[in-house]
């Protein structure tokens, strides 16, 4: 049984093939970020407030024109049937009843419609070579009710996952992009020395997107629209004058570029370039009720999560995390003497002296 | 046998029940604080002085109207009869001998009038939700001769110690808080995913005290009040502000807020803060003698002793143990050429080059 | 087979002879420097930018007059056929097939003329104690159609390699300084407590070389010339004065002065110290095409690498390794949105929290 | 065989009793200082300097009216005779052979004139509790021709070596202070939970000695005096008052107050305080060459080298050790570009990024 978000990943590799184990786990490269990620979420301190006659923390979060139970959301990431095979509905639902929105990934391994029945949700973008496709995409996300739109603009090409490479990892024939046209795809093809899920991507997604485009897809755009996958604050001001309603600082979990800043030490400077003009999420190593916290205070609105919920997803525990998680951050509120997330906000931000790892 | 009062830590987990050794060596969450905690104190160097013509240091200590054989005192802690069958009585006594002020916990597992009996003792109070009792432990507190109160105001709730929940921690039957009315608890009952511990105190403790509740303490109380857990140096002006006599810099030894700062890490801003207003104290992380002497050099007026006092007491060492704390105070202070406390506090304080872990 | 750079060196490991392997690994002293190296670039991070339009980066290089495929020399590295039966050849080769300089060392074990036959090359010098073999190998090298002189100014002796000397460390009767009179050498005899190499340095290398050789060997040089082995500013600024065209930022591999700042660390004050008056090259620690845009990004004009392709030449996989490697940095510009190494160089640098180790 | 000064340690391991060993490798208490001591020397790295025209560089060292060949003297360390039978005897002469004053102690196993007899020195005085024995001390030391008086002045009492106590160490009955009148003492009596040597020192040093003292030596004493065991920089000024020819920045290897600042970390306050006013040294921690170029690029004049020389001693290698330890101050200099001492302190001192170990 889990006590805590972090249980979750060994009772998940117990159970996963090693493949797919690697495929969530994995980052690119030398996964110096995927390090990073973690250590920089360990090197911050909170300095907790004292006797602020506070019974109950009230962590709900308004983003985007809603209300939601927690500063968090479900981080878009494809293919969840193979972690469990309800796949992307089981983990939506649950999203659903924990009251907190889910991100459906344009790899999703269930029609995007399905999902935004299940949950209220926000659709990610992936920019396809085949531009009817995107305007299709955004048209079938804001049909289908999502409440934002989340480019995601740092993938031009899938990262170097060494693992996925020596596992020549490829999908199984029955889980597939739902949400494509076609559906039997180079990611299916076990190729040694080659990632199947990456040589599909290069031969799917566009990688020269420039923010003409993005201003193009801003015009197309009714919904809100997030842009995830930022670090430069210089990128963060630019995102506020094409008219995005918010960006995520994300190095993408430490999948894209190795050697990335890690995405909390990124998200100062982001914050400060882009005031209160538009909305910023964080992502890449929140493990924690504790790490929602330390983003938080640090000056994120809210973050995604994403791996923890997966290795949730695959030991069929997603309610009992989201409630967990959900425990851990108001837990951590009420030791923190904050009534809600702008009390969260203004605590003290210190850092470790030294490296302690759990 | 032991050299330094790092030593009884070994033997204590040699003779406890794991449980019971888990329940006085854990923190909150993933410890992080725990850790950091150590590594804090690791960090500090002190540059002795010489030639001042010392031979024997006096580290007699005056806080709150009484002098003392030594800066320490002993930190409230919860029922030590699951360390010693005498428990509070064994240490308090012992403390008494050595010269320092024992600090009866509300939670004592003897009541505090026993206590008091043997010991001149300080008394730590939490704050219940049924307020009669809050001013009966009081008014029962300062009829026993308590030299002060001490109230810990970091525990809305009891941080989820993780240790305590997969032991399904609870206590033994003849093992209950003796101050309290009802003494047959959640305490007692083992239930899985659980500390019985925790369950207890949530029924018990009143999580929405305010300032204003001090201030009606401070009015209610006719002795040196002294508030414990505080991080914040606006906290800590606001306790010289409601007439605190002195505060507590205190993580509660890593058992509340995970993440929180190490407390000697926070003691700089609020010793700055409170100026002579008030007196500052300082626990969380005190290992040894040096360990003393770093605090004091820091700003500390003194500190409390938590965890290594109930190794010595599971190990019945207790005497043995204060002597040699007191030992390794004098002796560091012959050391670094310091005639009294005033002079540690003299001592420069540096910050070492890269982590060395004893 | 090989994902990455790094994975060439187990790989060589496991054919190499033992000695072989720590002649080529090892470094001076306590190979403090070979570590500072290697964590000096683990602990920069790059801030990527996003939505540049980009397609396909160009790595692109122009250095000393000459357009090349990569920001990327092969460095000087003596005896390459102790690595693999053609050495030289077969590494230059591969070189020239990648589009990158090869720089042949004064200690190849082909002749220069040869290898300049087969790849557009630098020569690297080192000053011997006679001056007519010094000029004789200049001539050679312009005739032989070298691109650049690099004179080699960190190895006055050889530094004292504890490898080497433990295992008695000489070379195979078959390999020797093809390019110098005596090719019959100490660097044959197997001495107890004695590097062989290093003795045959010390007898053929003129320690005492100062500025004004190097003005003789200015106005000697027809060629563009370059100075490898500095590391303090004020030396490159005198590099300039004396005219010459470029300056190797490096500590050798880690190999001369143990305890040497790491290379990359001592990059920025040396680029602030030339500005444009001369290019400015790094190696020692380079590992992956990550940490070429690290070292460009940092502020130098390129970089050589050493000897990671020592280790794909000993396992014959050397075409291999420098296309993984162009496709490392061609990924990692992608990836940081990078159109050219002009916008590498505008890319933040950035410094990781905590050691993070692969 | 040893390559490195740094060989010797597990050498004398190997051959030593335990509780010899243990007696020379200890520090005091957790022996935080002890580490710190090598961390600190770790994290300097050296700027070398290029093309200075040099082949043979002169670590000459002029001190306190005496020409050396290198900067460096034996520590004063006492019952050498626990380490080889003829003890002080053999390293003194060593020393001699390689131009280095050798520090006599206080409590050597050799009676002082016979040691001075052997080699030029230095006496180094621990202050007993008869000042007769003083006086008379400090005349055998003048009369025996000895160069400089060093007073040790961070030995009020002896630091708890928790090795010692736990070994019950106490010398062998043919061991003894031989310089002072009772040979037959508490040094020699092994009782439990004592360390006897610190028993014999608790029972004849005077702690509680004072500049007033320092005073009354200085004008007793006709040749240099030194003073032994300064951190702080107004103690090093202090000494400069009273005139004091020289100052040593030390720790006592991490054997007195531990928890004190590395000595290396102490040195760059304590020469800007005392400028050119009186001779600075440093000890503690010095481990090779390259840590006594660190010392000296870091401000101190010549450093006093320790157990090193100790664990050759044990396997009756002192001659090598010494040549081998000028050899490599010799080569990082060359290395370095460094002509003279002069030059060396013109180094660039840095920082390493991260802890490497060697
Ligand atoms: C298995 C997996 C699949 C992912 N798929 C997507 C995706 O389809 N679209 C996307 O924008 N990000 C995707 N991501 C990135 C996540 O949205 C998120 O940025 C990242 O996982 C956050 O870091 P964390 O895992 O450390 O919380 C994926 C991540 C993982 C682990
Ligand atoms: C077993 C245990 C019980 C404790 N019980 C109490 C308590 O009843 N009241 C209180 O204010 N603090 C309590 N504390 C916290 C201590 O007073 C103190 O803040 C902490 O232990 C100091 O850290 P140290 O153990 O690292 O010295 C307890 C701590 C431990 C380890
Ligand atoms: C086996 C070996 C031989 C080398 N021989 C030479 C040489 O002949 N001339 C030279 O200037 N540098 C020589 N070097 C140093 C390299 O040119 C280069 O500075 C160093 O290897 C860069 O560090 P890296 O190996 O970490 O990339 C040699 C290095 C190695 C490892
Ligand atoms: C076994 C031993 C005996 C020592 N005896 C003395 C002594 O008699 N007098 C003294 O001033 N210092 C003494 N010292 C301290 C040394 O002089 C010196 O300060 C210290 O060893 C330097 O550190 P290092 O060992 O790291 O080089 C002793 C040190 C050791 C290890």
């Amino acid at each position: 049984m889990a006590e805590s978000l972090a249980d979750y990943e060994p009772l998940a590799r117990d159970v996963l093939p090693a493949a797919v184990y690697d495929f969530v786990a994995g980052g690119s490269g030398l996964e110096q970020t995927v390090g990073l990620n973690r250590a920089a979420f360990f090197a911050i301190t909170l300095t907790p407030r004292i006797l602020t006659g506070l019974a109950k923390p009230n962590p709900s979060w308004m983003v985007l024109g809603t209300r939601w139970e927690l500063p968090i959301a479900v981080a878009p990431m494809a293919y969840q049937k193979l972690l469990h095979p309800e796949g992307e509905l089981h983990l939506a639902a649950a999203a659903s009843r924990a009251g907190i929105p889910y991100t459906i990934s344009t790899l999703s391994s269930v029609p995007l419609e399905k999902i935004a029945g299940v949950a209220p949700s926000w659709f990610q973008l992936y920019w396809l070579r085949d531009r009817r496709v995107v305007t299709s995409l955004v048209e079938r996300a804001v049909d289908a009710g999502c409440g934002a739109l989340m480019v995601t603009v740092d993938v031009p090409v899938m990262g170097r996952r060494l693992r996925d490479i020596r596992n020549q990892f490829a999908l199984p024939p029955d889980i597939a992009p739902e949400n494509l046209v076609d559906k039997v795809t180079e990611a299916h093809d076990a190729v040694p020395g080659v990632s199947a899920v990456a040589a599909h991507t290069a031969s799917v997604f566009e990688p020269a997107v420039s923010w003409r485009d993005l201003e193009w897809l801003r015009s197309l755009c009714p919904i809100p629209l997030v842009i995830k996958g930022i670090l430069d604050p210089r990128d963060a001001r630019r995102a506020v004058e094409i008219g995005a309603d918010g960006v995520v600082v994300s190095n993408h979990g430490g999948r894209q570029l190795d050697g990335a800043i890690a995405s909390i030490d990124a998200l100062g400077p982001v914050v400060d370039a882009v005031g209160k003009d538009c909305v910023v999420l964080l992502d890449s190593g929140v493990r924690s009720g504790l790490d929602v916290l330390k983003a938080v205070a640090s000056g994120a609105s809210g973050v995604l999560v994403g791996r923890p919920l997966l290795w949730a997803l695959a030991v069929d525990a997603v309610d009992e995390a989201l409630a967990l998680l959900g425990r851990e951050v108001r837990d951590a509120m009420l030791l923190a003497g904050c009534a809600d997330l702008a009390a969260v906000r203004e605590l003290s931000v210190g850092r470790a002296t030294w490296p302690i790892w759990s």
